[in-house]
């Protein structure tokens, strides 16, 4: 009992600064719309700032990268925890502040268009030094406009 | 004589356009800087909007896979005239705002930190349907922080 | 009822080029497994010379990409003729041979040992001029060992 | 003194384990070519078994990227002796034996024609755990037929 009460206080606190405390995230006006041990979700809702292609008023890849990049980071960072949980607080925050992307693939698949985008991913690969995710962005019409792959270190 | 000065109004336009006229190219601050048949080249001074590690202050991956795709595209673009510049102004006018980007791949080299990010690119592949880029991001001390390659479809 | 025997026709040729008439494929002991309008199956089984590190006895990393990269292009060819199957056999052969990968992504998530691997695509992206696929290798105990994505070209 | 002798023994013994002791670079024929601080550079010579497209005469991609992967790796290789030098050689062995390709890109450029291949690779991130390389493939006329990155992971 006591150690679901943690757990949800942990993805709760994960939760919260990822959307807040990330500056670009709030600029963009992303916001982590689920996460727990089984999934990652980010959404971010359409603005007319983030356009790419004015004459298609289409997302620019950039905002899309963003957003996958975002939520391959929070699967890896879910799957971290879910490993770590018994570890000090302390140090699941210093390793998190630490993880950092390596590289990154994004497959454009649709014209970015919507009203409301929302991305996915999923852990591949769980090491303890690399974390690899596959990461998929829906808009509301639930077609899939992009898929990416991403690679995420734990430093020391 | 006459060639050249159509070149540079080619440029220049698609230069103006490139920063102002992308809404999130204008959101981010980013620049055209360079622009001509050798060099494509970017520029986005520090923001603390950009940020995506708030504990290091670094870049946010997104940031820099957003200027690494702008010019990538950008250098398409630039080989794209030089192949097509008897063209008139409509077809290429047409032509560019249907090109888009169909992946791209980022590699994070060192933490995003610095006062002014440089980057540019070269054309690796420059087909009639495709076109592959190399791209470089430089911080204001000549650190190397991420490079990039990117593949441009030139649609109907 | 016509249509059905054509299909199935095509179909078993192209599985039997892709096995045998592809010196490549031939020479590591690649089969095509299943191939029809939703899947795309290659099997591999293992023998000494495909190995990689010898201390560990795996797959070298450039075996799987032969495997991912056949097995994405054959989904390619099967999402081509299930668009194109009303086009003359001449029409279809001739794009076929001209079909190229772009560009490819290899993920390695587990040691590549087994007696015999699997590889499975499907698309992601269909269009008149590209095809992207994500592929997944599997070995005989059931383990992914790499998953992967391809961008093909349809030249003219 | 001494040290030189010993480096140019440790660049001989990879070299030479890398072409003999890697079966599957020996069923392709792939030898190293040159190997120091400098420069990592591996050489394929044409073959009628690494054919993939038989009606244009054309290596396989999959030849293409085991080459780039191979050299990638040849170079964090390289990187590593450079800076752990001083170790033992049975560490250096254990060390090497147990780094692994992660993830790989490869971008085919031009049609895999020629007599002979060449590839060269450079570090551009060297990290303590993880490696990442750029890399290139030339034919014996000069032409760049394809460029790849591939990061490498130094497990304990």
């Amino acid at each position: 009992m006591i150690e679901k009460i943690t757990d949800a206080i942990i993805f709760k606190l994960i939760r919260e600064r990822y959307s807040k405390a990330v500056p670009f995230h709030n600029f963009l006006g992303l916001k982590v719309s689920k996460f727990n041990y089984e999934v990652a979700e980010i959404t971010l809702p359409w603005n007319e700032n983030l356009v790419g292609n004015a004459t298609q008023m289409m997302l620019h890849g950039g905002v899309t990268a963003t957003v996958l990049d975002a939520v391959g980071g929070l699967a890896a960072v879910g799957n971290f925890v879910s490993k770590e949980k018994h570890q000090s607080a302390d140090f699941i925050k210093k390793r998190i502040s630490r993880m950092g992307t390596v590289d990154l693939r994004i497959d454009y698949l649709l014209p970015g268009k919507g009203d409301k985008f929302t991305a996915t991913a999923r852990v591949i690969r769980a090491g303890k030094r690399l974390t690899v995710c596959r990461m998929e962005m829906h808009n509301d019409q639930g077609q899939c406009i992009a898929m990416g792959t991403g690679t995420y270190l734990w430093s020391d």
